[in-house]
């Protein structure tokens, strides 16, 4: 397997015909009922229960998942509500992505000035060797904050250099309010996320960071609602793979999304997560699969990857 | 105890009588000899070995403080780099500074858009009762990222209001290629961190977030290091707390850092870190104290609350 962490990336999308990427951040109370129940859990609130249905809910669905897509992305806030026992939860998890062959991203969102930086790149990024604690994975690359600028962002494209890993800077949110923040209008009619994007290609496009695939280890997060946005940066940045949140449930479109791809499908990963991982609840899956929870995933993400598909 | 995050901090300082809080940030192999080799170290990467040591050293060390500062910042990094068994020393050491009567902020600059953030507002601010995994305390406020805009800081502030909680929007770094980002230039003259402590603002100065002391549970993160741009920011912001990191190592004498506070002591955390945890490395103090690295600290606490002093 490629030591760039790019170019691995880029063999798996060609593998799995897809830049398609799923989005775990299961929360207890919308999981199948057959996670919920079998375990006697009286309320929701008996949290180490709960976090038990979510591991095992995540583990079975990264089982359907793992022959459909290139990668994860597992939302480590969702299992950092349950504390430490989450966080050990969340490094099984990260594990069990990996034998099952998948690209993981831990979606951490970290981000502070220099040496605090080289802690959370340490703790999410580095090999078990070096943090020496015990025998555990990090993800193949985490998205962070690049609010500190560029020596807030550099500790860890250092250590992802260092260990073929990557990074996806945070540089446009999709949310509404956040859009005052990212689009904050600059003196030479610059917009403040295009200020970040550059700030972050400056970083990327160093060529050393280049892989055979003509991509970064670091590329940057961009919401996939606002087409034109998307266009213009895929078209300036031709060496940056964007992370693209915000297909299904926070309403861009296939045909939004896949203007962050290039004719070949590469040079973006299109995350899809709460349409994918609660297909179950959706009254069309109900009608065709029933309780079969697993199958209306299953049949989710296909039908993501024909709509990606078509629209590419 | 007043259940207003802002009237306990404001009480806290009147009786300490300074407005400097202790970071504790500890890495490992700048610990006193004393607590590196009384444990059968072999060497530094023997993780569980160190974070016992980084524990003893920090309980100790919040001892040593707990009678001369109003509060203290433990920042998670320095935990989280080892991984679940970190996160729970950190956990227990909140509790450790809470039974010595202090108010602890736990700097964790978590940020991201809505569902996410409430995943770590419970993470970082609820108390267990209602997170139920265990009998375990959360600090008194938290430091956040804003970078979401006003729906990634309104799930913290509402944790924070039901539970006469706190918590601090990192608004302008201090380091400096932050500034690129930071001191970004708006269309009408505004900079980007003004434009984001507008925002904070906005959320800050519900009538129902202010106390009696007349400041808000929710404050600014903003560097010691300009002048000009503090006394701006307090004159706009009557308000707002702001938390002041900088103060010693980074550069930001007594003098810039003051400029936060009201004329009564009030309206500033000034936050010292390194200079004092790691004092006994210091010349002067070693030759004062020799190998008795609590005298060194106690000592430095003692000269930085006199620096203060002697700059309001």
């Amino acid at each position: 397997m490629s030591s760039h962490f790019a170019d691995r990336l880029c063999e798996a999308v060609r593998t799995k015909r897809t830049p398609l990427i799923i989005g775990l951040d299961p929360v207890y109370n919308r999981l199948p009922e057959a996670i919920r129940s079998h375990r006697d859990m009286n309320d929701e609130f008996d949290a180490a229960a709960a976090l038990d249905a979510i591991f095992d809910y995540c583990t079975q669905t990264l089982r359907i998942v793992a022959p459909l897509v290139p990668a994860v992305k597992i939302n480590i806030a969702y299992f950092e509500k349950y504390l430490w026992e989450g966080i050990e939860s969340y490094y099984a998890l990260l594990s069990e992505a990996d034998a099952l062959g998948l690209e993981v991203i831990g979606d951490v969102k970290r981000g502070d000035i220099g040496h605090t930086a080289e802690m959370y790149a340490a703790a999410h990024l580095e090999n078990s060797e070096l943090s020496g604690l015990e025998d555990t994975l990090t993800p193949d690359a985490v998205t962070i904050n690049g609010f500190a600028g560029t020596e807030g962002i550099e500790p860890f494209v250092k250590v992802a250099d260092e260990q073929g890993k990557g990074v996806f800077v945070w540089v446009r949110a999709s949310n509404p309010s956040a859009s005052v923040i990212s689009d904050f209008e600059g003196a030479g009619g610059q917009k403040f996320y295009e200020k970040l994007a550059e700030v972050v290609a400056e970083i990327a496009n160093k060529k050393s960071r280049i892989g055979k695939s003509g991509y970064s280890n670091t590329g940057m997060i961009v919401g996939g609602t606002a087409p034109e946005i998307t266009s213009a940066l895929r078209k300036k940045y031709e060496k940056i793979i964007f992370l693209v949140p915000g297909y299904g449930s926070q309403g861009a479109t296939a045909a939004d999304c896949v203007r962050f791809c290039k004719p070949d499908g590469t040079g973006a990963l299109i995350s899809a997560s709460r349409s994918i991982i609660y297909a179950y609840e959706k009254p069309h899956y109900k009608e065709q699969f029933g309780a079969d929870w697993k199958r209306a995933i299953e049949q989710a993400v296909i039908d993501a990857k024909v709509d990606l598909a078509t629209a590419l």
